[in-house]
């Protein structure tokens, strides 16, 4: 199980030339990764701009080049991944499968990113469908949001794993004991929603190994009410599009607000450390990234538009899923939900 | 056609019994509408409590009360609209049906107002479901998303109907001349989303007399890219919910961050009135509230927690869907889609 090995040992194979700002902005996060947080990177893609983006930092001893003379395009999706097989994305998988890595970094187009991973990696044995999880920032803790866009349509059984996949993640990631998951839906009681979320809240009820609190609403998508969030990839990904543009919103009419008055300019110009501190912490470069969760191996979607802080995150971050195993911990949670079932 | 009433002569029926702060906060409500706006309300509740609270406001000779001595509880769901069919916003509809109001406000429960309006005003000819339509906030001109709950689970047919609902509300009450629709979905591509939304993009390109501008991502919601968003009522109810949820949470991030430092305290303070305009844009209760399309009869549902402000907010909106004849023009719309079906 790749992800069991140790980091500081075994590298992150981070596909440089995913991304928008591929290849240099993505070495630059590889030299922050190992000498700001001493995390071993091996770069995968085109050897000859490497070697020159990493001869700029006065890297080359210390990052390795793994060779892939092809790349999926930002706006490649999921089938280029079978036109590709030696696309850096498909190569740094190949060293996860291998054992040469611990874990995937990319910040490559997410369908391209995830059909590669499925093809490659393979589903964990008993996952029905591997899933997006994002970290939502909420306080104390993040909450994490799954599935994020992976599967338009799913069954209320693929929910539950879901539910596993999240609960597993918050452990290995957030180091919460016994994680309390939410199901998202139009209402409080148990038989508010479509027949996907009503179904699957019965099944995560009865479901053992799994502290279910019952449903969320959009409301609560924020306050921290929950440790994992489930919903179906389409809900997912339309939720957190509606959370990021809403954000976007208030800040920019912030601005308007700022800039109309003199007086208020002033305020704004006293409050600029502050808001640039909020910010970050909405920032998405700063959280690392998506997680495609179900794999034989941990797989980190950075944004597209990463920068070389949110590369060296999502480096962070993937080798504290690799460190602490969730690809393990999933195993263990989906093999204690099935033991019931196979007393009959 | 109630809807063609011109107000001024035919009144709004305000049910006084519906909302967390009922029925003081409606009458005062109804009081502003119609001395503010002037806009003719009759008070439908219990006689006692609207005479007492009218005396207070020395409106009892300006604002008629019908009698309705039932009430639906704000946690009473759609079953109770059945069992109580004297309640105050049956008997509001029921004024409506008779050609004695114009329109319905409510601020009762969502459920409640939408089955009882579904019972006793019976949905347009040709209407599949009638759905919620909300007004977002944006610049220059608002947009519509609909439906945001009446109907977890929809056909693709549906949708499209929902696209001649939301298009006849944008030319009734913003006075827009061609909306441009949107369909929300999980990225830019057709083939994008779910079958539903596959589907349903394949009929409204397909669909005569709409204007249909493609898919919308959550990002969009709040750009203002398009003048009608179509949605099934689950995920248009939690991209709803996280919409406010988003935005309430940015707000109290930033007092967190004005309360944090005395400098940003002090320019927290220069932005007081600023922050206070911004937040009145936000806020629901300016807007009027949702507006229940597709039944015999205008029904504008105000937000539970609606304040003498919002009440009256309601009131012109109701007011102003009756005077432009929205039920008229959506059967105008649903009539004209079906035109070319008919020559063969």
């Amino acid at each position: 199980m790749p992800d069991t090995h140790a980091p500081g040992v075994t590298p992150i194979a981070l596909d440089a030339m995913g991304g928008d700002h591929a290849p240099d902005e993505i070495v630059a996060g590889a030299v922050q990764a190992v000498r700001e947080h001493g995390i071993p990177v091996v770069l995968v893609g085109a050897a000859r701009p490497l070697q020159d983006a990493l001869s700029l930092h006065g890297a080359t001893a210390e990052i390795p080049i793994i060779r892939a003379e092809e790349a999926l395009a930002m706006d490649e999706g999921a089938l280029a991944s079978l036109r590709r097989p030696r696309s850096s994305i498909a190569v740094a998988c190949h060293l996860v499968r291998r054992g040469d890595a611990c874990a995937v970094v990319s910040a490559g187009s997410t369908a391209g990113v995830v059909a590669t991973g499925k093809l490659r990696l393979r589903g964990q044995p008993g996952v029905l469908r591997p899933a997006i999880a994002v970290v939502l920032p909420t306080l104390p803790t993040p909450t994490i949001l799954l599935d994020a866009g992976a599967n338009a349509e799913v069954k209320p059984e693929v929910l539950v794993q879901f539910a596993h996949l999240g609960a597993a993640y918050a452990e290995a990631a957030l180091e919460i004991d016994r994680p309390r998951i939410g199901l998202l839906t139009i209402g409080s009681e148990p038989e508010k929603g479509n027949k996907l979320v009503k179904r699957a809240h019965e099944l995560l009820s009865a479901t053992p190994g799994l502290d279910f609190a019952g449903n969320i609403e959009g409301h609560d998508l924020l306050t921290g009410a929950v440790n994992v969030i489930v919903t179906d990839g389409f809900t997912g990904n339309v939720a957190l599009k509606t959370m990021e543009g809403s954000v976007r919103y208030a800040f920019a009419e912030l601005r308007e607000v700022i800039k109309e008055s003199r007086t208020a300019r002033l305020g704004g110009l006293l409050q600029r450390k502050q808001l640039r501190e909020l910010h970050r912490r909405l920032d998405p470069d700063v959280h690392g990234g998506a997680v495609l969760l179900g794999l034989n191996g941990t797989v980190v979607i950075a944004h597209g538009a990463s920068r070389a802080k949110g590369v060296s995150a999502a480096c962070v971050l993937a080798a504290t899923l690799a460190r602490q195993g969730v690809v393990a911990r999933i195993g263990e949670h989906l093999a204690a939900s099935h033991r019931p079932h196979r007393l009959w």
